[in-house]
C-alpha cells in the first residue's frame, strides 16, 4: 500500500522539482522533460480519494488501472450497461471479465474482480477506457445468484455503494469525497516545453463535444478520430433501425433524411469544441447488424413464443425483423459487412454523412469561427473504394459549399487498417489526402488475433506462458504491424510526398508504441483525452531519445 | 447449345490435333502445349452424357460448372447434406445459393438453381469442388414449400431423379448414361511433355486414400495438403467430442488415446497411396467448437424444453453441453481459437497428431515401401509458435523412431496464411523446412474479407459494379496477397536458401494463378486431385512464356 501512496507522491514531487530544477537553471527543459515518466502523468491525470478522508477499506486488490471511483454495486454487466446508460452511476463487481463485458465495463464507473492478475481482460480494458479498476482482489467472495459480495464479516448487496481506488487497490465501503484531477500549473508548464520539443503532434479520439473539449483543454491539437456511429445509439437507435429496415433506396432516404439533422447538431458542437483544429470525422464503420437485436437472443424469443403457443401480431413481427437479423448475420463480422463497404453499397449513407459534416463546417464558419474537417473512410481494402467514395464526398461537399455559398476547406482521407491497404497505399494516396493507421483493427488483421475472442482463449496463456512478451493490442507490435506501416507509409508518400499521416488506434496513447510511432514517420498520434497528456510527455521523450538519430533519415520520403 | 457441344469437341480434337502434329513433325512439343488451353483440359476431366443417349431436356440454364451428374431432387441444402453423407446420390435445387449451402454443395452431386450468373456463389462454389453446375435457369418455377418445380406443363418433386450437364446447362428428366471422365492417351502424351517442360511441381489437396489415389493417377508429384480435421468426421465425431468436453488433460489424453489408431490408419493409407511421393499433412486447423452443435441450436434447444416445462436428465445434459459451446463460442472464429494456437493450448492435440504420424510412416516403411511425410502447423503467426511446435513435433518424432528401430525421414513446415506469418518469415525458416502458402485464408486476411460473408454481402456487387476485376478467392490477388507472398518468400529464403515453398489454397488450381505462382518462385503448387491435369498444363504453359525472363531472376535468392 505505501508503495503505491509512494508512487504518487513521488509523481506529483518529480513534476515539481524537475519544473523547479529548470527555472534554478540547474538542467535544461529536455533533462526535465526525460525525468518524468509518462506513468506519472497517468497518475496525475485522474480522480483521487481525499487524502483527509475517512475511509472504511475492507478489501485490497491489485491496482489495475488508476483513479477512484464510487458507484452502486451491480453485479451483471448488462446491468450495469442498461443504468449506467440512464446515468445511474454503478461499479461493477465481476469474478473475473470477458469481452462481453464490455459494455457494462464502458457504462459502469469502475470495476472491481476478485480473480485475475495486472494483465487480466478487466485490468487491460479498463486502463484502455482510463477507468478505474482494483483486480484480483481474493478476499471478497462473490455471489451471484444471491447478487452479494462477502469479505470477513462484512456483507455488500447489490446497490450498496462502494468506492474503489485503482491507484492503491483499495475497496472502500460507501462513498468517500474526492479530488478531481487538475493539471497542475508545474505540470502544465512541463508539457507546454514537451510541446516546444516534441516534432509528432498529439490529437485526440472524441465522438462528443464533452469529450472534444477535455481533449482542447488537455492540449490536443485536433480530433484524430471521432466515431459517428456512437451518434446512432441512444434514442436516435430508432431512425437508425427504421433505415436499416427500409425495403426500398426511397425509404431508406426518407430515414437517413431525419437523420441528417441530428448528426449535423453533433459535427456542429464538435467543431465549436475544437476552435478551428482539424477534426477526422470517420463515416460510419460497424456492420449494420450492431444496430439491431442479437440473432441469438431474437431466435430464442421467438422459438419460445412458437412454443408456448402464442401467436398474433407481437410474434409476426418479431419474425418479420428476425428475416432481416438473420440476412444480415455474418460469421466473422469483423471481416464482413461494414466500414466504407456499406458506403458503396448503400452509397445514400455516406451522402448523408458528409452533408452533415459539410452543413455543420458550413453552419459553424458562418458564426465566424474557422473549422476544419477532415472526412475519413473506414476499412479501405481496393483502389476502386477510395476513387468511388472520394468522388462521393467532393461531389456532396461541391454541393454544400455551393447552396450555401461558404467556401469551407475540407480534407478526404482514408483509415490504413486492412494489411492489403498498406500494400496498395501508394494506389490509395492518389486520391487520399492523409492516412490514419488504425491499429486496432490492423493488429487484429494483421495476426489474424480477434480481439473478442483471443484474449479468453489463448492469448492470456500465451502471454502466462512467455510465448509473447507483449499484448500487442497494448504495444504496437514493432515486428509485424509497424512494418506494414512502413510499408503503407513509404508508398503513400512515394505517390503524395506531403501525405499527413497518423495513428488512431489505442497505441495512439501508449508511451511505447508513440516512440515507435515517431521513428515510422507519423504526423501525430491520437487517443483519448485523458491520455493526451501523457502522449505530449511521450512524444517529447521520443523526438529527445531519437533526435540524432533521426536527423539522417528523410522522415517525409 | 451447340456452341458448347462444340467447346467439347474442339477441346477432344485440339488435343488430338496438337499430338499428332508433334509426331508428324509440324510443330514442337512447347507449341502443342501452347496450343491446348487448360479449360479444355478442364472439359475433358468430368464425366459426360453419352452422346448415344436419349434424352428429355426440359430446361437450359447457364453452364456453371462442367460435367453431368444425376440425383435424387431435394430442395434443402440440410437434407442434401444429411442424406449425401449417408452415401444417397442427390441433386441439390435452390433459387441461389448462400454460404449456408456449403454443406449440402459438398454432399450433393451437382447442382441446379434458378437465379444467379457465371459468378454466383453457386458457380463459384461448384467450380472450386469440381462439381457440376446449372445456375441462373429461369425457366423453371421453384416452390421450396411445396418442395417441387415446375418447368412448362412439367412438375418435378421431391425424390424425383433428374440430370444436369454442366458443359452445356441442360436439365433433363430421369437418369442418362455416362461416360466416366478418362485420360485419353494423346492427353497423357501432351502431359508428360508438360512434365518435361514445366519448372514448377504440381501436388494435390487430399484428405482420403480415394482422392490420393485419384491425385496419383492424375500425376500428382506429391500431397501438398492433407486436412486432418476431415478425418475427425463421420463415426469419429463422438471421440474428439469426448476429447473436446475432457475437463482435465488426463481426461484428454485418454479420448486422444483412442483417436491415434484410427489417425494412423488413415495415414498408412495415404502414404501407401502415395508410392513413396511427399505427403504433407497439415495439424488440426478449425476451432474446436466445429465438432459440437452450434450454439444457436443448442440454446433454442434448451430454451424450448425449458418453456415447454421439460426437465429432467435430457435437459441437464443439453445445458452441461451448451456451457462448453458457449464458452468455446467466438465472434469471429476465423480469427479465433484454432491451427496452432490449439496445439499451444492443448500440446497433447498435436503430440497425438505427430505419433500417428510417424508410426504410420514407420509401419509403411517396415513394409519396405519408402515414405516421405512433410509435418506443417497451421495458422502461425508468431516465432515462439513454429519454434515450440517444432520442437513438439522433433521430439515425438524422434521418440517413435527410437521406439521402432526404423530411421523415417521427415520434414516439419509451416502454413503462411496469416499476414504476419509472411512479415517474419525469416524468423519462422528459422525452424520451417518448408512453407505452404494458404492463400485461402491468406487472401482473407489481407482483404478483411470473410469468404463466408462477402459473397452474398457486398462481393457480388462489388463484382456486378465492376468495383473489383475478379474474384480474389478464384484468381490470386497480385496487387496485395502476392506481393505479400513475395515477402514471405524473399526473407523465408534469406534465413534458408533452400526453403521449399508451395501454395495449398484453392488457387493452387487456377491457371492464371499458376502463371503468378511461378514467377514468384514457388517450387510447386497443390490443388484438388481432378485439377492436377489442369495444373500440369498451366504449369508448362506459365514456364515456356516466362522463361526467358526468368532466366535473370534467381528464383532461389
Amino acid at each position: 500500500m505505501l508503495q503505491t501512496r509512494n508512487a504518487k507522491r513521488t509523481a506529483r514531487a518529480a513534476v515539481k522539482i524537475a519544473v523547479d530544477m529548470v527555472k534554478e537553471g540547474l538542467i535544461t527543459k529536455e533533462e526535465a522533460i526525460l525525468r518524468v515518466s509518462p506513468d506519472q502523468i497517468n497518475q496525475l491525470l485522474h480522480a483521487q480519494i481525499d487524502p483527509k478522508a475517512e475511509k472504511k477499506v475492507i478489501a485490497k486488490g491489485l491496482p489495475a488501472s488508476p483513479g477512484a471511483a464510487s458507484g452502486k454495486v451491480v453485479f451483471s454487466s448488462r446491468e450495469a450497461e442498461k443504468r449506467g446508460k440512464e446515468g445511474e452511476k454503478v461499479l461493477l463487481v465481476r469474478p473475473e471479465t470477458t469481452p462481453d463485458d464490455i459494455g457494462g465495463l464502458a457504462a459502469a464507473q469502475g470495476v472491481l474482480t476478485s480473480r485475475g492478475g495486472m494483465t487480466s481482460h478487466a485490468a487491460v480494458v479498463a486502463r484502455g477506457m482510463g477507468k478505474p479498476a482494483v483486480v484480483g482482489c481474493e478476499a471478497i467472495k462473490i455471489d451471484l445468484e444471491k447478487e452479494q459480495f462477502v469479505v470477513g464479516d462484512v456483507v455488500v448487496k447489490k446497490d450498496d455503494i462502494i468506492t474503489i481506488d485503482g491507484s492503491t487497490g483499495e475497496v472502500i465501503l460507501g462513498e468517500v469525497p474526492m479530488i478531481p484531477p487538475t493539471l497542475s500549473d508545474e505540470l502544465k508548464e512541463l508539457l507546454s516545453w514537451a510541446d516546444e520539443i516534441r516534432k509528432i503532434g498529439v490529437r485526440a479520439n472524441a465522438d462528443t463535444p464533452e469529450d472534444a473539449k477535455k481533449a482542447f483543454e488537455y492540449g490536443a491539437e485536433g480530433i484524430g478520430l471521432a466515431r459517428t456511429e456512437h451518434m446512432f445509439l441512444g434514442n436516435r437507435l430508432p431512425l437508425v433501425q427504421e433505415m436499416i429496415l427500409a425495403e426500398t433506396e426511397e425509404d431508406r432516404r426518407k430515414a437517413l433524411d431525419k437523420l441528417l439533422p441530428v448528426q449535423r447538431e453533433d459535427f456542429i458542437g464538435l467543431f465549436r469544441a475544437m476552435q478551428g483544429k482539424p477534426v477526422t470525422i470517420r463515416l460510419i464503420d460497424p456492420p449494420l447488424h450492431e444496430f439491431l437485436p442479437p440473432l441469438l437472443d431474437l431466435t430464442v424469443e421467438v422459438e419460445v413464443m412458437k412454443a408456448k403457443g402464442i401467436t398474433g401480431k407481437e410474434l409476426e413481427e418479431k419474425e418479420k425483423l428476425l428475416a432481416v437479423v438473420k440476412r444480415l448475420h455474418e460469421f466473422n463480422p469483423m471481416l464482413g459487412f461494414r466500414g466504407c463497404r456499406l458506403g458503396m453499397v448503400y452509397p445514400e449513407i455516406f451522402e448523408m454523412q458528409v452533408r452533415a459534416i459539410m452543413e455543420a463546417a458550413v453552419a459553424v464558419a458562418k458564426e465566424g469561427l474557422p473549422v476544419k474537417p477532415e472526412i475519413m473512410i473506414p476499412l479501405v481494402a481496393l483502389e476502386s473504394e477510395m476513387k468511388v467514395l472520394g468522388e462521393l464526398i467532393h461531389r456532396v461537399a461541391k454541393q454544400v459549399i455551393e447552396e450555401s455559398g461558404v467556401n469551407v476547406e475540407y480534407k478526404v482521407g482514408t483509415m490504413i487498417e486492412v494489411p492489403r491497404a498498406a500494400i496498395i497505399a501508394d494506389k490509395l494516396a492518389k486520391v487520399a489526402e492523409f492516412f490514419s493507421f488504425g491499429t486496432n483493427d490492423l493488429t487484429q488483421m494483421t495476426f489474424a488475433f480477434s480481439r473478442d475472442d483471443a484474449e479468453g482463449k489463448f492469448l492470456g496463456i500465451y502471454r502466462e506462458k512467455g510465448y509473447i512478451e507483449e499484448d500487442p493490442f497494448e504495444h504496437l507490435d514493432a515486428e509485424g504491424v509497424a512494418e506494414l506501416m512502413k510499408i503503407g507509409i513509404q508508398k503513400g508518400r512515394s505517390t503524395r510526398p506531403d501525405l499527413k499521416v497518423g495513428i488512431c488506434g489505442e497505441h495512439g496513447g501508449d508511451p511505447k508504441s508513440i516512440e515507435l510511432c515517431y521513428i515510422l514517420g507519423l504526423d501525430y498520434v491520437s487517443c483519448s483525452p485523458f491520455r493526451v497528456p501523457v502522449a505530449r510527455l511521450a512524444a517529447a521523450q521520443a523526438t529527445l531519445k531519437h533526435q540524432k538519430k533521426m536527423e539522417f533519415v528523410d522522415r517525409t520520403a
